[in-house]
């Protein structure tokens, strides 16, 4: 397990792997993958996009991948959008991972990597999908899961994590009180914290996103992707994946990383457009990207900025008629997904998006989660 | 298209295919698909399977095809099912398809043919998963669907109906009280029916269940595939795929395709152990199999004899232990899913399955639906 360190992105510090480690122990600051550039010299010599991905892993060893099946994704064409839609719309059914979101490449990882360690038992936070997703792969794994969720969380997402065989901890109060209360559980009985949200395994796995849209021959590499951010896992997965390809010479121009909010509740557009970080927690339909203070904020901008993508937010109103119009496309998705569309059309409308592009929305979660 | 006809099952009698005709114009027997001969022998000189599967379609313009990526769903290995069980097992994990399960390469081919011949309005009853899915893939092709269902159907199927923009139909009474009404609706207003119990299309889309098995390149071909029969419609399709596959000289030996229905209402399974059709409607959480007449009964019967498989009734609390399993080892899917776990401990107890073989359990839907 020489081939890769874990790297601070504040101070970038390099810290031994471990799966405990989630903070630099220098300055507190998160922590990413970075390969050896020995392991990516040796790689160099295969560059298939297949024998790639299997390479750029943290973790190489079969016996210890824990799978469900999750990635591959399919994507379907979107047509006529509206009148003021003259691009080229695809759709990445991110819903169609095993456990209903995008979030099964991360926590493949994040489970495989705990495996690895001899990781036992784990504890995550989460009302929705991570929390489904990680009693799912530890399930698979044989590791004992303890997730902790708000005692109001829906009951679709409770029914699915208890059917795992996950512990459910119900927590009143706030979202904070509940990851208040994990730190103390955790704390006393010396678990792993598995969290999706600083895991720098999550964002490793979520790298499949990227590989596989260049991979795909059926589509052409779209100029934008909308992403739906809350922690911003997707979206920071997509771009270490699209940096490779770039790295390597697969991939000849990045594609623009726009990140997509509800105005109800945007930390991140708020920073986009000024350097004060402004906290607010405004209740959303969204409610997969619901979070007041991504970990990762920063790095979510500088990925922004750097691809010359956008941040923005957009009203209830949009994200619902948005979400509508997918569903009557037989798409089937999560409001949280439908903010890419409703992104879309503000993208246009204010000249970021131009006629004849290729654009492509990861549609993250399904529907069926909140009934 | 005349590269195709649709064949009586039962008086052999040939039809020009028309996407209205459900039942013989001679003796009232079920359609299916049959290819001509020169069509065939045309295709028997590019015999990859990819291009197989492609060309042995009713529907071949493409600008008719509906899809939303149905189909391609994962494999995974089943490990440590219990002392008695020394198969190696395979789980096709249906319920990643589109609407949560396999009903979607079907109905994409019976929306594709509908497209072909101008439907603009269709007619369907269904408590679940097939409404779902016309629903869905109706939306797509931009025909208007209406989706007859009994008033007591689950919420979370009717919400997701309801969400693609079908014109839900709840009717009060028995399942057959269901269609029934429909059939009042179908002539009134003169539509056409999309019937997936019956309509030749669908049993000929599901066909690439088998292909994409044969396909696989990291699992072998199983010996034993174990379905949870309703109307049979993958169990159908899955032999039609194998019978082409075998006929064109791509696999060597048929898989045995075993049925199992819950022992509250099993028809198949007492038409199998006697002539007389025996019928009963009890109350089985296995609601995607609770069909009391299927109308393909007599092709279903033929399909196990001859492929040497069985047909089999499990209890409920099997069912129940069943499910349990599948999820906590990451597999959540629905009850009528987990009849093919308990069934196969049941044809291993009885030795129609042996120490070391093959076995490839279809997880046919998503657990997300029963919550």
């Amino acid at each position: 397990m020489n081939h890769f360190q874990l790297i601070c992105i504040d101070c970038n510090e390099a810290h031994n792997p471990s799966f405990e480690l989630l903070r630099c122990s220098k300055c507190d600051g998160i922590l990413d993958v970075r390969y050896s550039s020995s392991y990516i010299e040796g790689i160099r010599e295969n560059l298939s996009f297949n024998a790639l991905i299997e390479l750029m892993t943290p973790i190489i060893d079969k016996e210890f991948i824990v799978s469900l099946g999750e990635g591959n994704t399919p994507c379907t064409e979107i047509s006529t959008v509206g009148s003021d839609i003259k691009q080229h719309l695809i759709a990445k059914l991110e819903y169609m991972n095993p456990t209903g979101s995008f979030k099964d490449r991360g926590v493949a990882t994040m489970i495989s990597a705990a495996k690895y360690y001899g990781v036992k038992e784990i504890v995550e936070d989460s009302s929705g999908n991570a929390g489904a997703s990680v009693a799912a792969y530890a399930a698979t794994a044989g590791i004992k899961s303890n997730i902790f969720v708000p005692s109001n969380a829906a009951g679709s997402k409770l029914a699915q994590i208890s059917a795992y065989g996950a512990v459910v901890h119900k927590i009143d109060g706030s979202r904070s009180d509940v990851t208040e209360k994990l730190i103390d559980y955790k704390d006393k009985f010396d678990l792993h914290y598995g969290s999706h949200a600083i895991s720098p395994f999550f964002i490793e796995g979520n790298k499949r996103f990227a590989y596989e849209i260049a991979l795909n021959p059926e589509i052409d590499l779209p100029q934008h992707i909308i992403f739906p951010v809350g922690n911003g896992g997707l979206l920071l997965g997509a771009w270490k994946g699209f940096m490779e390809l770039f790295l390597f010479g697969l991939i000849r121009e990045m594609p623009k990383l726009h990140s997509v909010q509800s105005e109800l509740i945007d930390p991140i557009t708020r920073a986009y457009y000024s350097d004060v970080f402004d906290s607010q927690e405004g209740v959303t339909l969204a409610t997969g990207i619901s979070v007041k203070s991504p970990p990762r904020l920063n790095q979510i901008i500088e990925v922004i900025n750097q691809t010359k993508g956008r941040a923005i937010s957009i009203t209830e109103k949009q994200m619902i008629d948005a979400k509508e119009f997918l569903c009557h496309k037989g798409l089937y998705c999560e409001y949280t997904s439908a903010v890419t569309l409703a992104g879309l059309h503000k993208l246009v409308e204010i000249g970021e998006i131009n006629t004849g592009q290729t654009v492509l929305l990861p549609l993250t979660g399904t529907g069926l989660k909140e009934n």
